[in-house]
């Protein structure tokens, strides 16, 4: 029997076509697979041509595909929605997948992208972020993970606020002068130009701040997760004071989130994942350190997205039993297809 | 010769008919007048609608007014903004006043309502916050009031979005425990009634918390000003140390955002407005200590609004010189009519 593990994200979607052994036989990707962001239509046509991708990869018809999970942001809320999921659930079986479709929150498909294990914890950070506690299998604990406004301390939209806020300071007198001020005016193409303006005798504001405001209040405020990475560009290249504390404190926020989901008597893995925590060595090392600190010696994985861990997911609902073997031929016959 | 001042803001318009000695003669109340919030249409009707009470009152008519200042949030931008300036300039002109008619920035009225000397400081937060220095009469400097997302140091939705925050991560675990929790969740009626719901076996997230994220995102981020009363209940009745910080923030965020006007050899007097320092004397005291501290003996004015420099800035505007006498007189005669 084959298997399908789905993992739609906002920006793409990967699809991988796997036996019951682990083995994986194809694998496809496509775009936004997020039914909140893109809408449920244009997700399910990702998922869609993700996964015919994957069958004609496997030289396998839909038909022959037995289970099929699919890890999405806010997972079970989809899950919920009864339209949302009948619309996703509708267009993949009738296209491809005629058999049981589960979806799956989109932290316990990363959390099983790093592990086998079926107690553990994982902790995300991409343009927002969460920890989730995993118990046999199964969430079973979250924190965090409530949306810009509310929560998300430490992601890529709290750090791009941070950056954008430590600018507008700078420009405006009230904070320290930093480096992140050239750079972001240079990632904000209409306040580069008024850089040059020298400030008019009598303004009163700085034109350069005109322009942030008038440009970055015309965006959603998610957007200002783009500018995340700016602030480990000024360390890197001048270790900026104000980038270096915008850090540091996401650094703990995470491991705060973190933090609440430890139970003392659970050790198991932790699982990281999500663009702040793959690409910024620095803030997985305050993650590291903190765990070390506490007394804490859980193994760490660094993961990429949430497809293995969807395969996994797949095999599990079926009732295969996924051990360290299994696992490994997952993570290493993938790797050899992307 | 009469003068006109109205003091346009989001929440309700004031207008004052005086003469040219500071003797207030007739006053009116009426809507919003800001024409950024409410549109041009809605802002120039509440304009029209205090005036004529406040010529009414005064047995005058329209054509007896030989100056108005109109204070509104934004003055300079909306002055540059050619549209708008025009409809409410056309809509009082033809409505009531036939003379020249100037448009000022609020922060530049609720500095002269506190004060008749042509140079010193502002502070106001309300909503939002910001700071000018004041010389000669005219703004020199403006620091802050970048809206909610860049900017707005200490504002009432900045201490509303640390409550919230704090309150979420209370319910999640994350964060201390606070007495901000319960005053949330009661001004937030429909998440009021799930805190008796107890936490089900097996839910990964508090249902206060859920009810917290689908009613507050529903709604645009500024409201969440109106829960900043709740850090200083807090306070006031249970010394909420969660509150307590919040609060201390908030005081030396304004204080940052204060001290980025001042100048070393300019002395004058600090007018202090908006909700939070107006009916919050524990902030009020934090911006007065700071100012003791940095060796600046600086005379402190809280003022109401800016009416009363509304009214200054239509007798400046026509060449009348306010002096202290004055400036007593229209205070003292403005105080009668209210």
């Amino acid at each position: 029997m084959t298997h399908l593990g789905i993992d739609a994200g906002g920006t793409s979607t990967r699809a991988v076509v796997l036996g019951s052994d682990g083995r994986c036989l194809g694998y496809g990707r496509s775009g936004s697979g997020n039914p909140i962001s893109a809408g449920p239509a244009v997700a399910a046509a990702s998922m869609r041509d993700a996964v015919q991708q994957a069958l004609a990869a496997a030289g396998l018809p839909g038909s022959a595909v037995g289970s099929t999970s699919v890890a999405m942001a806010g997972g079970s809320r989809v899950a919920e929605d009864d339209e949302v999921a009948a619309t996703l659930r509708g267009a993949l079986v009738s296209a491809t997948v005629p058999a049981a479709l589960t979806v799956e929150p989109d932290l316990l498909a990363l959390y099983f992208s790093g592990t086998h294990e079926a107690s553990g914890y994982a902790l995300v950070a991409g343009t927002g972020a969460a920890a989730v506690r995993v118990v046999d299998g199964e969430v079973a604990a979250t924190c965090d993970g409530l949306g810009w406004l509310l929560g998300d301390d430490g992601s890529g939209f709290w750090i791009g606020r941070e950056v954008v806020r430590a600018v507008s300071a700078d420009l405006d007198g009230r904070g320290a002068s930093t480096a992140l001020t050239p750079l972001l005016l240079e990632a904000v193409p209409r306040a580069a130009t008024s850089k040059a303006e020298p400030l008019a005798p009598g303004a009163v504001q700085h034109p350069a701040l005109r322009h942030l405001v008038r440009e970055l209040y015309a965006v959603p405020p998610v957007h200002l997760a783009r500018f995340a990475p700016l602030a480990f560009a000024a360390v890197a290249t001048v270790d900026d004071a104000v980038a270096a504390d915008i850090i540091a404190r996401a650094g703990l926020a995470l491991t705060n989130t973190l933090a609440a989901t430890l139970l003392p008597d659970l050790d198991g893995p932790v699982v990281l994942g999500g663009s702040v925590l793959v690409h910024q060595a620095a803030v997985t090392h305050l993650v590291r350190a903190s765990l070390e600190h506490a007394g804490r010696s859980l193994p760490i994985h660094v993961v990429e997205d949430g497809l293995v861990g969807a395969a996994v997911l797949a095999l599990r609902r079926s009732g295969v039993a996924v051990d360290a073997t299994t696992f490994a031929t997952v993570t290493e016959s993938l790797a050899r297809l992307r």
